[in-house]
């Protein structure tokens, strides 16, 4: 199906002569490039990027549309809308960022992309307090244990949480300044955690540029899969961005950033209506759900 | 130098498992896409791209400044400046994919990149003809011929050309609207052309952006090798994009964006003053200079 520069009769030797000759001269250009790293990425980046050309050996209209994508997304990108990250996304770049980033340590829970949608200085709350902060949802009951690999409780971990609500909209993306749906807490003596949010929903990244068109073409969804946020830190423990994704959800499978892990996906059971909780909070007549998510830490990079 | 992925010890088998899992992943999603070309080409910018991370493993401050330096080339591209055209000329790219639309047949003339400063409908001129139109700079006397790669003459082949003045520019980058040093030609019965123009000078592409940022970095110089514009077009014959050169021009190792082919780099004999015209114009005291460029066009594409 693709066109393989190394096979005879396609192209031929003298032809890929040229080529190479001009990838080696690009590389001979940046060796003197005083910074070792900078000169590092941009030889790779060479490399990689004319072993594409070479490979899906675009035509001239096809390289200029190219750039044309490369400009929309520049011209659609502001402070609020970040249309690159939108495609690192949805190429999955972003995604293996995390994992070179957060390399798998024992059984240390795996990490997930950060997300546009997270605010510095969100609500503290207590052991068992509520984020949702007026967020319309479904109550959520979220409890579960920061532990080191060795499986020692991590006391006083810093817990940061945050969701859409059930419209699938985060606060920052209305216009009245809300907060809700976020919050920090830290964990107890015994590094346990609980508190209430509510039950995500699955909600679309903004797919009216560049990049939605990309989706559009390719027969991708622009849904990510319903999910909570956590970021949690604690002194010598590694930073873990991460979320847990709801067991069934029919998305699990064709997330548009690549985000979800087998080893996030948590079972949110369902409580009918009248199903007393755990801190005995009066629900009412609502129906709501109950999760449990057991953080694992890994040693901070250098310790090891 | 570079981390090896393959190298046992520096990414072990699992993480090296977690992160091909997403490029299967990735490369799958693209699976469904209704036009085989968009998979073909987005499946293998997958894997390149992919690879490039997993071989430079870029920290998370380094992926957000590549994401940074293309959100600042989509912001200082407009209508008239276009950084990432500039982006894609400094790494090869577009040269790569001349070199890939233009393969070697016989003895044809090699191509190199367009630029951005051709105009459509530039003034006609007869042979033996001035193509200044008042741009200042030394005269040049340019002439040869036009074949196939049979040696047969192209006779009504029709010729542009286009140059930057003395002082490096060209006339669309001034703001009065001029029309000078360009111009179109055909060639005579015997497939001969023949014309004055300017001797070509280096000049600089645009290097006050993020584009100028990375050559400056990376120790590189913006500056183009001196050059004069052809672009060469006859039926059933493969339209020909070039440049011609000036042997010993110092940047001819160095041009920002890779044009230099040295079966383009010509004599640009000089002249001394008083040194008789080959068509009889009165120089006056000026020196000048004359090239040949005998050009051969390859047969056109599906043609044989
Ligand atoms: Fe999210
Ligand atoms: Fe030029």
């Amino acid at each position: 199906m693709r066109i393989d520069p190394a096979r005879p009769g396609v192209v031929g030797d003298r032809q890929r002569a040229i080529e190479q000759e001009l990838v080696d001269r690009v590389v001979a250009s940046f060796g003197d490039a005083p910074d070792d790293r900078l000169r590092e990425v941009l030889t790779a980046l060479t490399r990689h990027l004319h072993a594409f050309l070479r490979e899906v050996r675009p035509s001239e209209p096809e390289w200029q549309a190219a750039i044309g994508f490369l400009t929309a997304a520049g011209h659609i990108t502001t402070d609020r809308r970040q249309e690159f990250i939108l495609l690192s996304d949805v190429l999955g770049a972003s995604m293996q960022t995390i994992a070179i980033n957060n390399e798998a340590v024992g059984d240390a829970t795996e990490a997930t992309v950060f997300g546009p949608f997270f605010v510095e200085d969100a609500p503290r709350i207590e052991l068992g307090g509520d984020i949702a902060g007026g967020a319309p949802g479904r109550p959520c009951w979220v409890e579960g244990t920061v532990t080191d690999t060795a499986g020692n409780p991590v006391a006083g971990a810093r817990i940061e949480v945050w969701e859409a609500d059930e419209d699938g909209f985060y606060d920052v993306q209305y216009d009245d300044g809300r907060t809700a749906g976020r919050a920090h807490l830290f964990t107890g003596d015994d590094g346990g955690y609980r508190f209430w949010g509510i039950t995500p929903v699955p909600y679309p990244i903004p797919h009216d540029g560049p990049v939605g068109a990309l989706l559009d073409a390719s027969g991708r969804s622009p849904m990510r899969a319903a999910h909570l946020h956590f970021m949690v830190t604690a002194p010598g423990l590694r930073t873990l961005v991460t979320h847990i994704f709801v067991r069934g959800d029919e998305l699990l499978d064709s997330d548009a950033v690549f985000g979800v892990k087998e080893s996030l996906v948590q079972d949110f059971v369902e409580q009918r209506p009248g199903t007393p909780a755990p801190d005995g909070r009066d629900l009412g007549d609502r129906s709501w759900t109950r999760v449990r998510f057991d953080i694992v830490l890994a040693p901070a990079p250098g310790d090891g």
